[in-house]
């Protein structure tokens, strides 16, 4: 796969510098690590997101305001070390305390909790909430194992909206996880993405098969199958969806479909019509939707479907303005 | 290429019903067409834009508060019928006429302008906008010819914004006009797209050949190269620019680092990292920078790079906030 890239051990530097480069007047780079965080934080909770690098716009680009007031980044598809963690933590804690949230993979957690111990050494108090939407990657019987996707989207956009309300730490992380448990997510992979150091890519597929809960550094999913249609495809994913949490008629959910990275926009709304189709037969609401994408895997053709059940509280969040270059809320209620 | 798709031959209207289905509160079709508005246009001049699809989220997604007002999009790189856009233009036209603005490709040229004839029989005023900011597409003896590429974005903002300020159709076209005449955009294709109703490749390149100057459906470029690193292909990208467009110290720019479709934000950023260092360089100022996926070519690896001149006018408007899922400006000043 040919990439517009200089040298390939240099990406994820280069990428925090371009990114400097154009938004340089609202984020800086932490020195000598590649963590980003807004300026001018307000003197509240901060919220850190964080994970390997290959999935953007995440998880730089949801730093911003009513969002993530940092982001912690690793090398492409692996975890930011703990001084990176660190660093960012030091950067943006103002005395009420740091909450991370980010996709639980085992690398995230053992850094992100280092991090944590090195900042208690420092007086800093910590607390995690782990995103585990993706239905696919473990039993529901073993959601704890299950990995995070595209979710993250949703239980940042809380956290950010839950940290400005100027609450304590521990309802900061309260409401987050709330928005954490209440999201379910499901993917597929229909072709795969090649590392930029290695130039090989992540698993092989025949020209007509898809592979149904694929994670996104192509973990195996669920099942192999041929090409569906995007109408049967929407179908069996929501069906995952449906089986894994109770969604009834008059509840209320935000949607969003994620594309994985080389999928177009064009078969995102492709796929967005079947979704609101089903839910509006089974009579759930749709308070919000977005479609776009959000949660990639370098140029993985693909997409996701994720879910958030709404109650009063978290809509209450979910309402509030939100604004970074890559995602933006006006803001209702 | 696999796509996820129902059949080839409905892309397009079911691209347009899931993007109502998402953003129905804010957005209609219009009957029997695959024309999208804005609900609730204000009382004043209308501006309009359209193409081809297949260069998501363009032009249905610069429809928005200070943006477009409506769009009429044709099937995968195929014009919209003169039907669709006069359905569009007498949807939103109120009385002050109707600014079109949109990319000199012969067929849109050709079904815009019969639109406009049969908007005139009803009474409706029009002007007519066209993009050529892709300087690899003729000579600047022949600019009149050149293709519009993602200078659309900028043209499209710079037109709402103007509307947006109850000017005259006559005025609001000056200024589109000026935008357009500011703006200078070079593109490089990697990869091909592949057209939905064929699954056929729009060209042919070898792994290790890039095209620069290569159009947004595949059009011939002006030279084809072996694979070159992020800066040497910026600083290529950008000597075409210069030897066009007039830039001397001191002068304003916004910066629009494009990705076509399958290429990476990554990637973009790295791009913008060396086109800073080069405006950075020559002491050209730049006023504000987009690094994002506007104006694609289904999933078509490559990039292009836009620049439009300022002068305090364009700045004025440029800075008016504007809104559409997939654009945002808080503005400022």
């Amino acid at each position: 796969m040919k990439k517009v890239i200089n040298n390939p051990e240099n990406v994820v530097n280069e990428m925090v510098e371009g990114f400097i480069a154009a938004f340089g007047n609202d984020y800086k780079k932490v020195h000598h690590t590649n963590g980003v965080v807004i300026k001018n934080k307000p003197n509240r909770v901060a919220v850190v997101t964080g994970g390997g690098s290959g999935h953007e716009p995440l998880f730089i680009g949801m730093v911003g305001e009513g969002l993530a007031d940092g982001a912690a980044i690793g090398n492409v598809f692996a975890a930011p070390t703990p001084n990176t963690v660190l660093e960012v933590t030091k950067e943006l804690d103002s005395g009420q305390g740091v909450l991370y949230v980010y996709g639980n993979y085992s690398g995230d957690v053992l850094n992100f909790d280092m991090a944590a111990e090195l900042a208690e050494l420092e007086d800093i108090t910590t607390k995690t909430v782990l995103v585990n939407d993706d239905v696919a990657s473990a039993t529901k019987e073993h959601a704890f194992d299950r990995r995070g996707i595209a979710g993250d989207i949703f239980a940042i956009k809380i956290a950010g909206a839950a940290a400005n309300d100027n609450l304590t730490l521990e309802e900061v992380a309260r409401i987050t996880q709330k928005a954490a448990n209440h999201t379910r997510s499901i993917g597929v992979a229909l072709s795969p993405s090649s590392i930029p150091s290695t130039g090989k890519y992540t698993f092989e597929i025949a020209d007509d098969e898809i592979e149904l809960g694929m994670g996104i550094h192509g973990e195996p999913g669920v099942k192999r199958t041929k090409l569906q249609t995007a109408d049967e495809l929407t179908a069996n994913m929501l069906d995952y969806i449906f089986d894994d949490i109770e969604l009834q008629e008059n509840d209320e959910v935000c949607v969003l479909v994620n594309g994985l990275g080389s999928t177009t926009l064009m078969e995102l709304f492709i796929v967005n019509r079947k979704v609101v189709e089903i839910l509006n037969e089974k009579g759930i609401s749709i308070y919000d939707t977005d479609v776009n994408s959000y949660c990639t895997t370098l140029e993985m053709a693909g997409v996701s479907i994720t879910l958030m059940k709404l109650d009063d509280e978290l809509k209450n969040y979910y309402d509030k303005p939100a604004y970074s270059p890559y995602y933006f809320k006006k803001g209702r209620g």
